[in-house]
């Protein structure tokens, strides 16, 4: 467990302090962000990788960060997403005119979030990439591999940027074998006992001691299957023929091969294992280019470990060889085309048209002015925040406890949160209904990360733009409004109706409105009637298993209990439905 | 706890071979041992330095062998020394002709198995020197700086070391570096939980969860205070402040400052202790050089860690700074004088005149032969010695209960496997009596490491000695020959009666068998009385305390149970006495 904190609220922030302290030879912080990056900033001229995701992994992600690797890291709180600003802010902050490569395991908070910074970056002309890690063969079938999570195998793929990107290549290149990297790269994890975070006393999730989880995820998500204890042998080989398995046609048996402790399966253990893999991959014709055993990508405490194998070719295997000095690894001796700062301008410095097209839209942005009637729409939008922050503050315990069944727990304090900032970027009498609404969703989905604060910021900003600050918007526009905000959230989400999540209650609730508002029923009483139904449709959730592949514990411990987000999602709609009545009403 | 294991008694074995797999670019294996060394082996003209220790320490000590760091491990099994045997080969095989060092934490094993082997090494011409590590503060009072055990502070002093040797410094240099470097650091601990052998489902200790131990050992050992569990703050004012009341007179205020996990307490909760910890140095003038947040002696997966500060200077600055490229450690980039192999001889090869001399007195050495009546004798000692081993048998399931309670439990099964390869080198009908003695301790002491067969052996080979092989021997000179082997076993064990060990067993003996003699009572029946008096006494250690500084878990749990080397040693004592006897009235 993790014993070492002063306030757990803060855990993030006084680790990412100390860390600054002891590596200020490698590191610094990005300006108004938790974030870290090379000592010096971006180098002029040169690709900058920066990796990311939640705490509670180091070395992944900020102890990757030095030349031949990472340029910069975004650190979320544990096993949360980094939000949007902070990701967006990094970004900026390393843009050496080169371009920007984002670089993360496959998990949805992450996809929003960077997703959403990648697109701000770009929308101001810079360059930005993203290559996802998709390497754990044990949370989708090998015809999904977009489905897959990411895991170990980050670090190879990061490594593999990393030095594409020290010698000089263009962000075409780095994108292009980093995502190479990723396709030859796959990884099965193994999972003994789970992980405890500050301030809590009981572990995120629990293995049966007398049995092993292969394939559990870094999170504790579901595995592939339940197997009582192997010995190390035996599970060298089942490790080994798994990710033999996956063997791609024209390997010709090199291999970057790693075997990654999750955090108290410790080093010797690794080697008493590593002596019987070896064998395994030899037979197989596998060829071990600098192998690493060790702590690469860890969980806390939690006891485990994993094996990815990266099939080497003549491109990938000078990058994987190429020398890297961060705080937590480092290889050879680095000598890199950019030096501190003034580096040389090697010309690979390319803005593409598309980019350069977008800085000229963003110099021509300017902000409309509202009308007198959208000013009094956004009042009620003001009343309608505040009513939502009331009530899921009388939730938040409760919220939480729903949360802590299956997750960490913080799903109302979250939500206290965001709201409690949508509603500060709301409080502003001059904006229009539509402005309103997107200043208060950027504010949310900003103020925390994770993933509800994210979906929340977009299904508001989504409904601001179509309700817009001009004319006072009917049934029928704000039905269209809630369907483009569905749309938004499904994007950015990846997640379909019946994977348990808050769609489970915004779909049926579009619906239902939009029959209710087809029949000439009026918006307030039509509203009052879809929350019912979304409230109802939240309590079935209790029915479905998530989807795999999000950062969620196992399984089986989530059915019987609803969605956090489903319920927040139909109290919020519940406290919205209460204010438009009113307004009817009155 | 440990999960990742094929045959636990095989543990060790299997990890160095792992680790060797995994490693191959950076070391290779001692022939004949389990111990590994820098690829290529000893540099011509180039100091060795050789480190090592039980294993579960790693990085300590194998992943510290490489350029600009140490030259060789010697390795045994889990919290365990290795045997002398391992540690001659191993420095036997590193002699480049400038002379070893031998550097490691300061434990009975690992004294006294690393001293005989220096001092074989030099019988045979090989310039061995030792740098005993003594910087745990809690271990000892600061006037007793030589009673300290030895934890994190190791890795400072290696590090001194290896860079002094890398650059071609004499065999007096690097040993009085390391010395001063020993001096000027110091460390203090702090425990969590134990770990959990191989094999085994309960911790080797446990503390409270709702405590912390100040000053807990790296296995166990008592600490200083038993407090609640601190905020990270008030814990960084608990460790710096005992660490600047040692500030040596002089110090300029740099310093190289490591803090620790000791295996289960991870990067992030360290990164948090340390931002704690770098305000309160920093107030105290302390200057911190490239210092160290991370896993660098270990103790499986318990949970704690300790600050270790050592204070620098003008000499020992730039050797903590210099490059070094281990498998677990690396820093800049190592230019050695000493290449590959064939390296160029630095003219700092000497071989003091004492050294000299003791290779031309070991090319004198002649086997001596036994008179017949000492071969008579013989068969007596190997009757005595086979009756032992049956004696130890049948008790070894409840030796390793004795053991288990306050130890690792594994007494019964070190004593079998001693005896039995003991009682086999005895088996040679040509040999006198002290022959055969001495064979059968040299086996003794090779067969296991740890104390126990270490301290037998220098037993057996100290009455041998007395014996020698040609005179039937009196029972006086019996007497003399116990008196000479309890001084051996006080030497080399630097205990004394009442610390709990089989010391408290044999001086009870060796006291009653000198009087009963003495009032003229023959040998069997005096031994059998004497016997009877180390059986009560080995009961009486049920009252005593082990002495603080043994590899040795919480004194409170050895309270109320016997010492099992006590037990053991009237055992055998018995089993002697009873053959001893069957001689008199045959």
């Amino acid at each position: 467990m993790t014993r070492l904190y002063n306030d757990p609220a803060r855990f993030k922030d006084d680790m990412v302090e100390g860390f600054l302290a002891a590596y200020s030879r490698y590191v610094e912080r990005v300006p108004d962000t938790s974030g870290v990056m090379r000592a010096g900033g971006p180098r002029p001229g040169k690709v900058s990788v920066i990796v990311g995701g939640g705490s509670g992994h180091y070395p992944a992600f900020c102890g990757l960060v030095g030349p031949g690797l990472a340029d910069g890291a975004v650190i979320g709180d544990i096993f949360t997403s980094p939000s949007t600003q902070q990701a967006y802010r990094v970004g900026k902050a390393l843009d050496g005119g080169a371009g920007v490569l984002f670089s993360y395991g496959n998990y949805a908070g992450d996809v929003m979030n960077f997703g959403l910074a990648e697109q701000r970056l770009r929308d101001e002309g810079i360059d930005c990439r993203t290559v996802l890690v998709t390497d754990d063969i044990a949370s989708a079938p090998s015809d999904k591999p977009e489905k897959r999570r990411g895991i170990a195998g980050d670090f190879v793929v990061f490594k593999v940027a990393g030095a594409a990107a020290e010698r000089g290549d263009s962000i075409d290149e780095v994108e292009r074998l980093a995502r190479k990297a990723n396709d030859l790269t796959r990884t099965i994890g193994v999972a003994f006992a789970g992980c405890t975070f500050p301030g809590k006393d009981e572990p995120l999730f629990r293995v049966d001691p007398t049995k092993m989880e292969l394939g559990l995820g870094i999170h504790g998500e579901p595995g592939v299957r339940t197997t009582d204890r192997l010995s190390a042998a035996e599970l060298a080989g089942e490790l080994v023929s798994a990710l033999l398995a996956e063997r791609p046609d024209g390997a010709d048996g090199r291999a970057a091969v790693i075997l990654n402790g999750l955090g108290a399966t410790k080093y010797e253990e690794l080697f008493v294992l590593w002596k019987d893999v070896v064998p395994r991959l030899r037979e197989a014709g596998v060829e071990l280019i600098l192998p690493e055993v060790g702590e690469l990508v860890t969980s806390l405490d939690m006891a485990g470990c994993s094996l990815t194998i990266c099939w080497l070719d003549d491109e990938l295997t000078p990058l994987w060889e190429a020398p890297a000095d961060t705080p937590a690894f480092r290889r050879g001796s680095v000598s890199s085309a950019f030096s501190t700062g003034a580096g040389a301008s090697t010309g690979s410095a390319t803005s593409t048209a598309a980019v350069r097209a977008a800085r000229e839209r963003q110099a021509e942005r300017r902000v409309e002015e509202a009308s007198p009637q959208s000013r009094e729409v956004a009042a009620t939008v003001r009343r309608a925040l505040d009513r939502m922050l009331e009530v899921i503050r009388e939730n938040e315990a409760r919220l939480g406890e729903i949360d802590a069944i299956a997750g960490d727990g913080d799903h109302g304090r979250g939500m206290v949160r965001g709201l409690t900032a949508a509603c500060g970027a709301a409080n502003n009498s001059t904006l229009g209904a539509g402005q309103t609404l997107r200043a208060a969703g950027e504010a949310w989905a900003d103020s925390g990360g994770g993933s509800s604060g994210v979906l929340w910021g977009a299904l508001l900003q989504a409904i601001g733009r179509v309700i817009g600050d001009q004319e006072v918007p009917d049934a029928r526009t704000v039905v269209a409004a809630l369907r483009e905000a569905t749309d938004a959230v499904t994007r950015l989400g990846g997640a379909n109706v019946g994977d348990k999540t808050l769609l489970d209650a915004l779909v049926p609730f579009v619906t239902t409105l939009d029959e209710r508002v087809a029949a000439g029923e009026a918006l307030g009483a039509a509203w009052r009637r879809a929350a019912e139904e979304a409230t109802a449709a939240a309590e079935r959730t209790r029915e479905l298993v998530p989807k795999v592949g999000r950062a969620r514990p196992l399984a089986d411990k989530s059915v019987g209990n609803p969605d956090p987000g489903a319920v927040s999602l139909a109290l919020c709609l519940t406290a919205v439905g209460e204010v438009l009545s009113g307004g009817e009403q009155a």
